[in-house]
């Protein structure tokens, strides 16, 4: 059976359903909860990565250095991890996470942005700790593009390279088809599928990862993240053991930490609400939502027809002006008619 | 492109997690909704169906006949669905319903006793309605016993037939091999696939079941229902036309119909708990939680152990007695140990 490695961004992606607020107490606990299911990769963080704290993209009720020595100190079994955006982190956050004693780390870039992580990783690498690439909005290349993209990814050192369905865009055939391409162009490395659950297929597609030939999937306790949410690891795990792969995970201690983020890290545990799912059919990162329903507001203009526009034009997050565009394109238009 | 039918159990099987307390105006308001999106077959009644309503599985806040005359107003595309347990309802509570211009009548019965269904299938056929055939717990069953208990109730008279996921125990290919071996059976009649969502597998099951030749597949609004829920009827809905089939289902009115079951069915739509999840894991009925969990106090022996050792001893609904002899036995192995 093959050991599949689970990495556990509840602590960082999470924090997008919570605006960052998780405080220190519920981070301990729920690190403490993890390490003792023996998830191999525990990460941390602002939900945007480290350095990212900002009035922009929202501030952190806890700073960088806290949550990693809080969690740091929380962790027996499990490995710190961390996540970071360049542009938003830095190389000297990445120094700091160090320092730190964090372990596995990854760097974000848009699906077709590689040459973005090419510093840094190799600045990871240098310094003689994992380093990791994640493709983000996945679904917005190819098959072919993606596997080029990892390739440079490990050229440039990282020991592992992967794809985030950051849209929650994905059906199973679609993983299959990018990871095995991935696969096949990275060799050995192991590849990384992180999946989210717009259109209820989280597990399936983490499945269709494994058996296209991913070594490392990762899932948040009851699905904690923005909107319809992650993957939900303790559905995950479970169900990739019964696909005839092993985890080496604790079955009910992994339960235990899901009660247990429910509980102290959430106020409720995401649904796929209707804006979710046509984000997820649209290919838009859900985060526009807000922004897409306040300019909606008194135009008349359904915030639906908003995102499949917004999806047909390929918008990605930071294009946030595109949206006023759009809004007011198909204001006229429906004046106009 | 295969055109597939959507039935939708909302108003019937999510009365569960509301121990069968719609009211009129919400059975009315949604059943409106449901209509406006064209949902072919819209099913009402106590979430055990016709004539269920009692003390021992709880008692309906509105009367199967005020239901029906409610909803069967309220629709003007959509045909009108009942569900019937034989031993609950009886061939006066079909008859009734008839009367109330209800169109497509489903039997449910235990994965392997079709018997039970033979007379109600004879005379829902010679009242010339259209009855189907419902194998519950089916995952209790193999493919081959499956098939062979599908073709006897089309024996009976049956126009579709089908299996329930009732545990929420499968996985996408128990699911094409249960339903690629009904659709071998039974020819040309319509063949059903009724999900839950205990293991996050609701979606990609339907999709499956389609994709085995399913020609009937259930979703409600939200996935209510108990537990985890059932299939989420506005997810099923767009992958299915993106996986290649058609629904005649308008999107924008399917996902308001789902936002309003939100503000107005339910106090919270369904989350997979870590009791969902053991219960599909162990393939137990998810209603035995309460008492599971109850029983448990004080004695030391983990619901968790329960429910396996209940999967094991493949415990149904009506074997109630079976959870106070595992606690017993679990409790006494703790104490000797």
């Amino acid at each position: 059976m093959k050991r599949l490695v689970i990495h556990d961004p509840t602590l960082r992606d999470g924090q997008h359903a919570v605006r960052h607020g998780l405080g220190l107490t519920a981070l301990r606990r729920y690190a403490q909860a993890a390490d003792a299911a023996r998830i191999p990769v525990v990460e941390v963080g602002h939900g945007n990565g480290l350095g990212a704290s900002s009035l922009q993209v929202g501030q952190a009720a806890v700073s960088d250095d806290e949550m990693l020595s809080t969690v740091r100190e929380a962790l027996g079994h499990s490995r710190l991890g961390v996540f970071m955006l360049p542009g938003w982190g830095t190389s000297a956050d990445l120094r700091r996470a160090i320092g730190h004693g964090a372990e596995v780390f990854r760097i974000g870039v848009h699906a077709t942005e590689v040459t973005l992580a090419e510093r840094h990783l190799g600045f990871l690498r240098d310094a003689g700790v994992e380093a990791q690439c994640m493709l983000m909005m996945s679904h917005m290349a190819s098959p072919e593009v993606l596997a080029e993209q990892a390739a440079r990814a490990v050229g440039y050192g990282a020991q592992a390279v992967g794809i985030m369905d950051s849209a929650g865009h994905f059906l199973p055939a679609d993983v299959s088809a990018r990871i095995g391409a991935i696969v096949e162009a990275v060799g050995t490395v192991p590849v990384v599928f992180h999946g989210h659950d717009n259109l209820g297929m989280a597990v399936a597609n983490s499945v269709a990862a494994a058996d296209a030939g991913a070594g490392i999937l990762d899932g948040c306790a009851r699905g904690f993240g923005a909107g319809a949410g992650n993957t939900q690891l303790e559905v995950l795990v479970p169900v990739l053991e019964r696909s005839g792969y092993t985890t080496g995970i604790d079955l009910y201690a992994l339960l235990d930490a899901a009660d247990l983020a429910e509980r102290e890290l959430m106020p409720a545990p995401p649904v796929t609400g209707s804006m979710s799912i046509v984000s997820g059919l649209a290919g838009v990162f859900s985060g526009f939502k807000h922004r897409v329903v306040e300019l909606c507001a008194g135009t008349g203009v359904d915030p639906r027809d908003v995102f499949f526009e917004l999806g047909r034009r390929q918008a990605i997050a930071g294009q946030e002006d595109l949206i006023v565009d759009v809004v007011a394109e198909l204001s006229s238009r429906a004046t106009d008619s």
